[in-house]
């Protein structure tokens, strides 16, 4: 049996898995990032982490294939190098050289919406496809694409930022600085501002009784019949798709997946975002339907997909 | 010496250029497309205009490398087909098919965007790029991608058009049914909207000397200070710079290419497209700087990008 070890790199969490050629994780650790610490320190429990998974799964660094990180951020793969991450507050962190120092073996790196690509297109809901195109719904927009079995890394700086391209130019405000960019629309964030939004000029409905934190209460509520809270979520499918018709019309990718917080939604969300690629992307019903799926691996895709890091189509 | 050969199928005229190891067009050939004829009469009619290029360069098509055609509308380049293309009126084409039996040598085929992409990559302003992003600013929004040296093609339907990606949601109806795409607002045809409308609104404008259909009276009369063109200007740019961050902030390329009429404006509209590049792509100016350029070879991009198709990177 051959290993590869994956290691998702978080704001809060470090987590690792030992996945075997079956592409199931068969041993996993933890540990808290604490990323305000001296980079050394974060290192070092990154390492150990590492070590205590493959103790776990019976085996040894060197029977491990590859060895592969996912972090949040701007990350150059080829360098091994984490040019920023906000959530860390790193900047120009060579993370693949001092890691590779501390475990002896090699280490491959990509940003961690990549690496969850990956890993549902090796072992999840795009198991088989040449090429996927991921977005996470979450308090961002991730992104992640594969093509031909392979991240695609672009060539010079930050790519396949797909949160970042425009959907409203000059519209919301977003994270980044920008106005416009879908996330401001299609995050679960701004799903909670849309809903939020609709309470107050709708005070009669359902949704003001769910925690305002809440982010699945326009789907149980429109579920239930709620007119604001279906118009809440309609118009909310209608900036996803938007978005998704994007990826479709310049990738023409053979599956697109929705991970994150709001894809808990599951076909409520799924069902209408496939009705509207196939009326809206380019050439509509005469083009191929692109289908649309609900990412199937949760946090394991980006474990899995930092495991693969090594694989060539 | 090696040799190759590009055909570029418009809707009006089909262009045939020999291209030398030199990635230079050493003999040219053309002829009337006239696509409302039969299929077979229009296939003869590039065959015999391949043969007449070929006898000009003083070679036969046995010492011909590759021979290549970009064709518009919607292909699927590794089953040569045209699936549709509204400027030729064809709808499943087996282009290459019919093509190789007039011809006896293997044929290979892609759309026309993405052949002047590959045709500017290979010998033009992104000359010695792995990878490149292409737009043509004219009647429409062209798009063509070059990643690691080769045609990006896409998995599953049309894919690469830039011109239909979303720059304002709900905005400009677009030719393509679709309302609020790129190519509202940046084609050739916007910029001429854009300058009548100001000129209804600024009667004292220079612009209005101009024919109305003349694209370039807003550049040229920005120049001489006239206000009311270069808000149009600088609105205009403020869109394609909009369009240019999205394919940066996605693909990541080594370089852009501006094509098409609106192009000839030259560093009137690159210079202030790099600027808005720089301060608005993803990171700002803590990323590397993506070079916008012009493309260098008009239409004979279309020809060398279609000879070069063959090409592995």
């Amino acid at each position: 049996m051959e290993y590869r070890v994956g290691i998702d790199l978080g704001g809060t969490n470090v987590a690792v898995g030992v996945v075997n050629g079956n592409m199931e994780i068969v041993a996993r650790a933890t540990v808290k990032t604490r990323p305000q610490r001296m980079l050394d320190d974060v290192i070092y429990d990154i390492a150990c982490c590492v070590k205590e998974a493959v103790k776990k799964a019976g085996i040894t660094l060197q029977d491990c294939i590859s060895v592969g990180i996912g972090a949040p951020g701007y990350c150059l793969a080829r360098q091994g190098m984490v040019v920023y991450a906000n959530n860390l507050g790193w900047k120009n962190v060579p993370l693949c050289e001092e890691l590779q120092q501390e475990l002896g073996v090699p280490v491959r790196l990509s940003n961690d919406a990549n690496c969850a690509a990956l890993g549902e297109v090796i072992a999840g809901a795009a198991k088989g496809a040449k090429s996927a195109v991921m977005i996470t719904l979450g308090t961002g927009v991730g992104g992640g694409v594969v093509l031909n079995g392979k991240v695609y890394e672009g060539d010079l700086g930050p790519g396949t930022e797909l949160g970042h391209t425009t959907l409203i130019f000059g519209g919301e405000p977003c994270t980044c600085g920008q106005r416009g960019c879908l996330e401001a629309y299609a995050s679960a964030t701004a799903l909670l501002r849309q809903r939020h939004a609709a309470e107050l000029a709708h005070p009669e409905t359902a949704m003001k009784h769910f925690d305002p934190a809440d982010g699945s209460a326009p789907f149980v509520c429109a579920g239930e019949g709620d007119e604001t809270a279906k118009a809440v979520v309609e118009q909310y499918i209608t900036y996803v798709g938007a978005g998704l018709v994007n990826f479709i019309n310049i990738f023409a990718p053979e599956v697109v997946l929705i991970g994150g917080g709001v894809s808990n939604a599951g076909e409520a969300l799924i069902g209408p975002l496939n009705e509207y690629v196939r009326q809206n992307r380019y050439g509509g019903r005469r083009s191929p339907t692109c289908e649309v799926r609900r990412a199937a691996l949760g946090g394991d895709a980006g474990i899995i997909g930092a495991a693969y890091l090594d694989r060539e189509p």
